[in-house]
């Protein structure tokens, strides 16, 4: 079994990217099943094979232990891997080729708090992948950009997954955003003319900084725009993840061994 | 008007540390005033001078809009800045020397949305001071230094404010573990001794190269641990936001000036 946790900032589009990749996959006829985390989403876009809601009640801890949303949420997320048995169980006999996990609306409780590293080391199969999303509209402009892939690294540094950074969302950013993204991405040398055109004083200096050390790390070249609304480079996504889930024993990035 | 922003991840003391920071000030007489900017939150360690609750209510939020704690929490840290002008009018009344702004639970609602960048904007006075508590757990190791350091910088860019990095919560770590901390702060070599000896492979890699750019910002100068249980190191944290907030028109590193 392989496994992509889909992983962002709240309201960067998870459920929705989980759910069309699903059915993208589906129609290639791969045996796709996905999996809600998330114990305090009301309404997804899919019907989940797996619910962690079916053992996690949110409402009733936050009246038994007299909690607010808050509390509630921190503790219901914390609260997965005590249910660990149960759900791998059920990964067990629905045991699919590949999983698709959606985690916690707010990432921090699942990628900052212990739970979400325990977690994703028990429900995770043989190759694991995160999938972290980063919203296009805090990435239209380089030093968003910048600020969005220092998260990205945070992320990865816990989970220490092969990595896929998506820009989700593109279809809410204009075509010449899209395009001016795109060119930063892929051509490091017009990245930094940006980020001096644009910014300036001490902020360029700390986005030069940090743009040098993305750049030696190659985090840009697993980086790049989706839009599960208009299916923009979904399947981009899917060939990547292949590449990821069935390229041998380690996941290669040029010469560089990740894993 | 002198303003702190005290900004961490779920659970990493924020309320706690705002609570024992306020009552420090007042004890040396300094008139400052206490405000909680988290519509979610349902029992605070103080009773806040100002407090964003009397104009949000989570749950009519989550009633009207039929939303769970996810969506709502989402819901109400956008709607603070609708409510910008009642506020704004709430500390023009009080007007404080010093105020200090306890923010919402969930840091990724306000660090990494629309949102908090512009309240931070509209409620902080002439010179505003974020104050980024990191948790101690998530601190013991040099990996799990590095990367709540890389996730500070994510957040130091979005506010770029002076940024003090404190690690929070330091009565729960073990006395040579805080000896240690303290030591890999303060001295370079010895934190990359530290790395070379617990941290192997392409994780290894990773840190070496991140500790190198977290050296060249000289981020450390400005990070130290503290507890608000123990006391420990609040009057130098006083002391910290004294500089900041009175140090002239800028605010000085070494050679370095930041904002």
């Amino acid at each position: 079994m392989y496994t992509a946790f889909i992983v962002g900032t709240a309201g960067s589009g998870k459920s929705f990217l989980t759910s069309i990749l699903a059915n993208r996959l589906k129609i290639f006829e791969i045996d796709v099943a996905t999996m809600n985390l998330d114990p305090g989403v009301l309404r997804l876009p899919y019907a989940p094979d797996m619910d962690v809601r079916e053992y996690i009640d949110i409402n009733e801890i936050m009246t038994e232990y007299e909690l607010g949303p808050n509390g509630g949420l921190v503790a219901a997320v914390d609260l997965i891997t005590s249910q660990s048995a149960e759900i791998l169980e059920e990964i067990k006999v629905r045991s699919p080729d590949i999983l698709l996990i959606d985690t916690p609306g707010q990432m921090e409780l699942f990628a900052f708090r212990p739970t979400g590293v325990i977690a994703a080391n028990q429900f995770g199969g043989e190759k694991c992948v995160l999938v972290n999303l980063m919203d296009a509209n805090l990435c239209r402009n380089p030093y968003g950009l910048i600020n969005s892939i220092v998260l990205a690294l945070s992320v990865q540094m816990r989970f220490f997954y092969p990595q896929l950074n998506l820009i989700s969302k593109s279809d809410l950013i204009e075509e010449s955003q899209l395009e001016d993204l795109q060119n930063w991405i892929e051509d490091s040398f017009a990245f930094e003319d940006a980020i001096n055109a644009t910014i300036t004083g001490e902020k360029r200096e700390l986005a030069l900084r940090l743009h040098q050390t993305i750049d030696e790390l190659q985090v840009f070249a697993e980086t790049f725009p989706v839009s599960a609304k208009t299916n923009f480079n979904i399947d981009n996504l899917y060939g990547k993840l292949q590449v990821i889930w069935q390229g041998g024993e380690d996941f290669q990035v040029e010469d560089r061994v990740i894993r």
